[in-house]
């Protein structure tokens, strides 16, 4: 037998995963929005994620169908398991990143520790929202954000009443999520990879640093998170991969507050950024774990290869050029450093490579992994 | 700018430059023997590297030419010289892989030890070296013998007469190598990865474990080697790749002499089995590190990341069905073990992927990587 993978979408997620898949010898097919995506140089055929005949006519080809985004309509991916093909993660899971307010009535149901919320489907819902939480929320949409886009914070409900306009006119009866402002002391993020037999294995717990809503910096394992930190975001993990039946790899990102509880952010069904550490700092990347687990093979070991772990995100990249022109500069400079470009033109705030650098001593691989990372801006 | 390498040949060897591809941003194109290569995932072109156009064509596509094999014939490298393009290894160091005569004319040259040999042109002249050394002679076709061919073992120049009427029938005015039977404890190899403008990087020595003339595993970096085995092997390396001007990554097999010397055997001008432990067991693989070597790009950390790697090929392959078919079981006995499957039909003796373990423990690594490989065997 062989293994075929079918990822749709066609970014950096699904590009990461070819390495894997070349080493393990996987038939890897990726569904891209548009040629010369990220993921190119797998077997790439070009159409619509959605639309339904075009998705139908890509699972024929595969053994299994994974995902490099959380976009596919429910539609389309009840019709593909209707049809008898594997999609992982499923329907239900996918449910969950794709509506946050789903979400957290799904945690609330599993006793998941969560920031306070409620579904506001008005102004008026909202403001007594913020009068019962301090003045301020964080006010979500609850589809189709991602990487601080759809997350505002506000003092006043009129503050998002472009939002309700939309709400209103798109006649479906939604309602936004507002949830108290959090205060915590830094973030945090739990990858977890789970086989559809209910094996699950975990890396050691992240701490993702955010910068203008965007993770810019993961520093694994989280320092300071031995013991009963690690503990929590593990349990919290294991409970909502079981609870809402996941498969493959996911991450659970997590605040810490300053009286040291974990609250769940976010969820992501799959492969995540603050996991992207792992395909030079752990015995198995995230990428090969997911490959491993969506196709029900024994997943493998998530030891850290470093004491310390420091991925940075290369967000934006060259005003001009590309990001090769700099390789010279940046190769001379660090040749520890594992470099990751994900063949994507420079543009403002657009992820487009990372790097990560591994050692004993924290400071010095932070320094390193951002020494690294500098070359590549401006 | 964006970096495109050109590879010919679209073995396993192409096929492993893949991840390292992907991951710098780096255009990787082969020109493959057939369809279905194990490089195939590649952008792929198929053609006959013997054939001066198709190769010429080929190269136009690229900025540089590197190679998967050492066969393409000096003409068709110098005419791409001649038009310009960056070859590396360049003509002159791959005449010294592809010809063992010249090869040990030149080590001698270079003050390397080497074992004692002679170019024997008939029957009479092998028997005289037969009698010079103890009764034995190792004797090898000069050209396209790999893995154990065109190597005999003899005690009277009868046992090659096929190959001295080859010669004759070949009319050139040929002759076989002739060399001592070194009696060696064990066989090492030094990879070294040279850049354009001169600049190195050294692995560690390795002990390469051969069975039937084929590697069988390889231990990095080769216990006992700490200090003198080692700087002699750097040395001995070092200078091969200044006095022949190699360009990318190289590797210099070596016999570890019965009374502690060390002398050259074979010289490979490519990334070489003995290196592939590299890919899980140092910072940077020599794969990636014939990217930028042959990119005259600044070299990578060659440490080890493990205090111990142990590979183990998986030769041939399983008696029936495919490597996959043997994931389940071997995937949930050594979660630890990193899986290397070239994609290719097993067929006995035949190179069809490898296994890599690391840790502290040699005895324990050695096991792992045995009991993975094992798996896909019978």
């Amino acid at each position: 037998m062989e293994y075929r993978v079918g990822v749709i979408g066609g970014g950096q997620l699904a590009r990461m995963m070819i390495p894997a898949a070349v080493n393990l010898g996987i038939d890897l097919k990726v569904l891209a929005e548009n040629a010369g995506s990220s993921a190119a140089l797998a077997a790439t055929e070009v159409g619509d994620y959605l639309d339904l005949e075009t998705v139908m006519a890509f699972a024929q080809t595969v053994d299994v169908i994974t995902f490099d985004h959380e976009h596919v309509p429910q539609a389309i991916l009840h019709a593909l398991v209707e049809a008898g093909h594997d999609v992982r993660p499923g329907p239900d899971a996918l449910l969950y990143a794709q509506d946050k307010i789903l979400m957290r009535e799904k945690l609330e149901q599993l006793g998941v520790p969560v920031p306070v919320w409620a579904a506001v489907s008005n102004a008026d819902e909202l403001a007594s929202f913020i009068a019962d939480n301090g003045g301020h929320a964080v006010v979500k949409t609850p589809r189709g954000g991602y990487d601080g886009k759809g997350v505002r914070v506000v003092s006043h409900a009129d503050e998002v009443a472009d939002w309700f306009v939309a709400l209103a006119e798109d006649g479906n009866g939604g309602a936004l999520l507002a949830e108290e402002r959090v205060d915590f002391s830094r973030e945090l993020a739990q990858m977890v990879a789970r086989r559809p037999s209910g094996d699950m294995q975990l890396w050691p717990v992240v701490e993702s640093v955010q910068r203008d809503g965007v993770c810019a910096e993961v520093i694994a394992p989280a320092p300071r998170s031995a013991g009963r930190v690690a503990d929590v975001a593990a349990d919290i993990a294991t409970a909502i991969a079981e609870g809402v039946g996941v498969t493959g790899v996911f991450a659970v990102e997590l605040f810490e507050t300053t009286d040291e509880r974990l609250l769940v952010n976010e969820l992501a069904m799959r492969p995540h950024n603050t996991g992207h550490w792992s395909i030079d700092g752990s015995t198995t990347s995230q990428f090969e774990q997911h490959l491993r687990a969506v196709l029900d093979l024994p997943l493998g070991a998530t030891g850290c290869r470093d004491t310390w772990s420091v991925m940075v995100n290369v967000l934006g990249g060259p005003v001009e050029g590309t990001l090769a022109d700099r390789y010279v500069a940046a190769f001379a400079d660090q040749p520890t450093v594992k470099f990751h470009n994900y063949g994507k033109a420079p543009r403002p705030g657009r992820k487009v490579g990372h790097v990560t650098a591994g050692g004993d001593d924290l400071d010095q691989v932070v320094f390193e992994a951002r020494a690294a990372a500098a070359f590549f801006q401006n």
